[in-house]
């Protein structure tokens, strides 16, 4: 009666790999929002081998490296859909300021003065110590002299996607639309090939580019098939002076223009009406939601859901440090998850699992890059954070998402990884000299807070 | 030609203080906003002894022990006016749902299985620690075992207002409002002289506590000079019940009862009319302005300028962790400053000093307690905190006012003192055993997640 000797068939030898961060509980915002509890990231050459149980990739991977990270959170790091990362060196000069005010007497004198490659690289360096810090992985930027924002974000170990400005009026680096656009070339030309630095063109606005600009963007966008990415129905104000300027609304006269796009990436977006959001969709248009900049200067709120439900591919941005004043972008979640229900009276508006979803994968596709990152699956890029969960407002932790959109703060990030490389481990940075960094902060400080108008 | 000799007045003796806190910038948050460098706190006997330039106050005392504030910032701790801390026990059990569903098939049976003397005494020591941590050194509790609550509070070191629940309906603590009532009674004998621990009643509402209970009430009060405290106008779901009730609105119904006055303090106040806010300045009522817990639950946004306008003393709270879902006043300042910007489309409303003042000397205020705490002034009781400015995110610091209400997270507080003892001291929490804490947060989380509703 004993059963034929059967031979289990010999498990396959453990495959090599660079990295296995196992042990916690993995988030991995993949289509079916699956998550694993103890379980294992395997990371080779930069991608996600697999993700899975830890007792089965432990047997199945032989790693170079272990990453402990029992009773952690593992998930994907957190993509900024815009920012203008060199203005943390303005950060907080002038708030509370009515908007021209805030403009005309302080953002533009002072950035004439002061926006220098020198300014840019050191806001900048600034910028992604905070952000490593706080658990973004990847941020896309609008700026000037962007060949620096690249080259940081390069050397700190981010992903990003920087924009060089474009404005017909004169700016810190460009007399021109024109000359805007050489310096965009010559970005896209030294940068379009490299695995973390998406370089892209950023027209500040439909008031400040005129529409002749627009085909010129194109035509350089599709040579180099590069992101355009633009600031379009953010305040009142905008919407009138495109009014009086144009007849029309900021995204009609981008569809009218033929700005519209899968490559194109528009910020705000808080005035649009049905229409428009049909035109977004349509076109693929991404959209960087920046809800605590919007209410800071007195923007609007963005119709959120009405995009989502349209089928806009919809992320979460803090734009630049001058309006936020951070580049938290877990306080941005909080933020995002409670005013869209306060807005409507609605309090299942922008649930736990879809703000977390809008600051990962949702901005990943805002900025057109999902089928790279914004999520933990096999073949993407291995760009992931680790949160602990020990800290008195983690306590009791009854799900994930609650904690993380609605009581963790950013100092919660131990560990993050871009491209499988570690940037921060158990809160130590390892690619920014900090203490360089403030000291170059505290000397902008002394000569900014000097022009200062009284 | 020379001068004849005068002697210099002998300097007087220096004093024996217990603590002189040194070093920082200390924002005074006195009547007219004094801001001191390289400042010091002198403290004698849990009290402000005197608060000046470093070098005279070094001069003038003698203290037992130095606390090294350099740069660093000293202020006020801060005040949170309304929670419910033992729920940190139910801190995200149910996000994101209608207000009724919430109550109806979550908070209500939770708390009739789960709520004893021993779940508020671990819930609000779990609050209490992040409290601590956070910067909170008074706190307003609505709850039930409020015993519990005054005892864990006066075991922690915080200041606290513990309000003993009353209902005509059965809870956790009390079948009737009489019994209620009963507990308060106890409550208010026990703890009517301490210094930390002022006792209160706490009607939960107009719509649970009937009209024939408020003259009880206000007798209790009065017999023991004793604060009430009551949710008032929170959600249009209480307007709707109290107009169909009684024909009125809340605060209407507390005016015709008799019960505003200026022991009062009324949590929320979001649907209050023009007259209303008038009824609430004449009547000396505080206002607890609880803007994350309202966008949570969609209830609305607070007439605030409006109150302030009309002389309503309004400071802010967190409201409970089971609706906002922390404790943390630093993201309460953040979030109360950017919503009345969008609220009112006007970016010059809710500016940073006034957002401070709000989670200050206004939630001081609003307590009926501005004459003991809420601003570092000599003769006030010393409590304070010490906040760091070396993160990236408090880089460069323009302003110290811009920073805690824009930038800062709750993480930044490293010291924390209550009537001059230290309750944490660079992040070492020094009256509470978190690992114990840690340990029973567990163990309610299991016991709660077991029969939480599938």
């Amino acid at each position: 009666m004993s059963s034929p000797k059967k031979r289990r068939p010999a498990a396959p030898p453990p495959q090599p790999v660079d990295l296995l961060v196992l042990g916690g509980t993995i988030l991995t915002l993949d289509p079916v929002d699956t998550i694993v509890p103890d379980g294992a990231v395997a990371i080779r050459k930069g991608r996600i081998a697999a993700v899975g149980p830890r007792r089965e990739l432990e047997r199945r991977y032989r790693p170079r490296r272990r990453l402990d990270a029992r009773d952690r959170l593992i998930l994907p790091g957190l993509v900024n859909a815009h920012t203008h990362a060199a203005m943390t060196l303005f950060r907080g000069v002038s708030d509370d300021q009515e908007l021209l005010t805030w403009l005309e007497k302080y953002m533009f004198p002072l950035e004439a003065r002061f926006v220098s490659p020198a300014f840019v690289r050191w806001g900048t360096r600034l910028a992604c110590w905070e952000m490593i810090a706080s658990g973004t992985t990847t941020f896309a930027d609008g700026y000037f002299f962007t060949q620096e924002v690249a080259r940081v974000a390069d050397e700190a170990g981010l992903r990003a996607v920087p924009g060089q400005g474009i404005f017909d009026v004169p700016t810190p680096d460009a007399k021109n639309s024109a000359a805007g656009l050489a310096r965009c070339e010559a970005l896209l030309g030294e940068w379009q090939s490299h695995p973390r630095i998406t370089p892209a063109l950023c027209p500040h606005s439909c008031y400040t580019v005129a529409p002749e600009t627009f085909p010129r963007i194109r035509e350089l966008a599709a040579r180099y098939h590069a992101r355009v990415m633009i600031h379009a129905a953010e305040s009142p104000g905008e919407m009138k002076i495109m009014k009086e300027r144009y007849g029309t609304t900021p995204v009609r006269h981008l569809a009218r223009l033929g700005a519209l796009g899968p490559n194109l990436t528009a910020a705000h977006c808080v005035w649009v009406d049905d229409d428009e959001i049909r035109l977004l969709a349509e076109h693929g248009v991404g959209v960087a939601h920046c809800a605590e900049s919007n209410m800071k200067l007195a923007s609007g709120t963005a119709p959120l859901a009405k995009m989502l439900a349209a089928g806009v591919a919809v992320g979460l941005g803090t734009d630049g440090p001058a309006s936020n004043n951070d580049l938290d972008m877990f306080g941005e979640m909080a933020t995002v998850a409670k005013l869209h229900k306060v807005a409507s009276l609605d309090p299942t508006r922008a649930p736990a699992a879809q703000v977390l979803r809008l600051a990962t994968l949702g901005a990943a596709a805002a900025l057109h890059l999902e089928k790279e990152i914004g999520s933990l699956e096999p073949g993407k890029r291995a760009d992931l954070i680790v949160v602990e969960t020990s800290s008195p407002n983690a306590l009791p932790l009854y799900h994930p998402y609650s904690y993380l959109v609605y009581s963790a703060r950013a100092d919660a990030v131990e560990t993050v990884l871009v491209e499988g490389k570690i940037l921060m481990e158990r809160r130590r940075l390892q690619t920014l000299d900090t203490e360089v960094i403030r000291r170059h902060a505290e000397r902008y400080r002394r000569q900014i807070a000097a022009a200062l108008p009284r």
